[in-house]
């Protein structure tokens, strides 16, 4: 039934945003004497979607944004060994643990005795690469993908690259607008799994025709199932 | 007689070094109040290696280092516009014109009406593709490989995944340490074209046998010539 299913990484194979929000909420209080907590969101936020024409994803692009907003959240009165401190949460972050989703293990190793697996993830490529190998989960794997971005056209670099047919490719992710929405439009097959957070930048609203090109689970625990009964279908 | 020819892209097709030391004197400037040029140089220098280990290479993670190395430097007493001043500066380098070496864009034209030419570099994947689209040479190359480091293991898997024979492979770039030793000791063959500036980490010393496996030319506009004369050999 499918040629290759593939897997976006961050939250939907390890958790991933709650090492952002963390971050932002030492953020906060850092900022706490020279903002309200609401300013230090919204110039974050605002900081980050600017410089994303500049940096791309990922933690590194991350930290100068931190940087950047707490400077002006300060007004140019933020310390030196408070900028630090900032560049030691990026450290910590580019160094955490990575701490696997429920049945992504036990998941992952089902459906690759059946199907090429492929990991499909957008940020530094450096960063990514670490990931992968630090989550253990490398070797059921067939292929990695590591991307800048997550559009239409790059999952049609992918599929071209490979010589996949859209109809017999699945993409598994937790993020509409990344793993989802451009997959069906090229007319692939998708699962969203959705993740307890997410970041703002990744939501999006599907369209109605959309909805029925995709199915929704609650947990990765219960893929290997829907990939027999969609197999059958 | 070769069945991909690879070049590095950073100060092999366009300059790149110049970006970094230009922003290395201004930061040198910007310290002038809180430290000899030596130490700063000294100390920015130890700040890269240190955490190439946390970011990798790019662009991204030189600029995270020089506010680290100016904080340290100016023993915190830094202050927020003078970071920002460091920010802004690689704001200027991700978005810095692509300025081609003498004879990139005739050279890469010539060779690719008879080989399928591929970019290996490395660096911030998002930068680096840009880089590639801003340098309008991006159709002369049938692949684009953006890799994390440039070691042995590196080259091996790309020729691996492109199942590419070693001695019908040629490399071309700038950098023994990166481009030239890691390919001729798989086997590979290599043109070194040095650039008049060399970043210290990228400095290696070939050993004996090394300087008999890789070609040295003194500018690209001669690579056509050599690659013919490879091919008769």
């Amino acid at each position: 039934m499918f040629d290759v299913i593939a897997f976006d990484a961050d939250d939907t194979l390890w958790h991933t945003e709650g090492l952002y929000s963390g971050v932002q909420d030492k953020f906060k209080q850092l900022l706490a004497p020279y903002s309200s907590a609401e300013r230090v969101e919204e110039i974050l936020h605002q900081t980050e979607m600017r410089n994303l024409a500049y940096y791309g994803y990922g933690i590194k692009g991350f930290a100068l944004s931190l940087i950047e907003a707490a400077i002006a959240l300060s007004e140019g009165r933020i310390a030196g060994p408070e900028i630090q401190r900032l560049i030691d949460l990026a450290k910590e972050m580019v160094t955490a643990e990575v701490r696997l989703l429920a049945h992504a293990q036990e998941t992952v190793a089902m459906l690759a005795a059946s199907y090429p697996l492929m990991v499909i993830t957008k940020g530094d490529l450096f960063d990514q690469e670490a990931k992968i190998a630090r989550s253990g989960l490398r070797p059921y794997f067939r292929y990695v993908e590591i991307v800048s971005d997550k559009t239409r056209d790059h999952y049609a670099a992918i599929l071209a690259k490979y010589r996949l047919t859209p109809a017999r490719f699945l993409m598994v992710g937790n993020s509409l607008r990344s793993d989802i929405l451009p997959v069906v439009a090229l007319g692939g097959r998708a699962v969203h799994i959705p993740y307890h957070i997410t970041w703002a930048h990744e939501d999006a609203i599907p369209a109605d025709g959309d909805r029925e090109r995709y199915v929704e689970l609650a947990h990765l625990g219960l893929l290997p199932a829907l990939v027999k009964e969609l197999g059958r279908a």
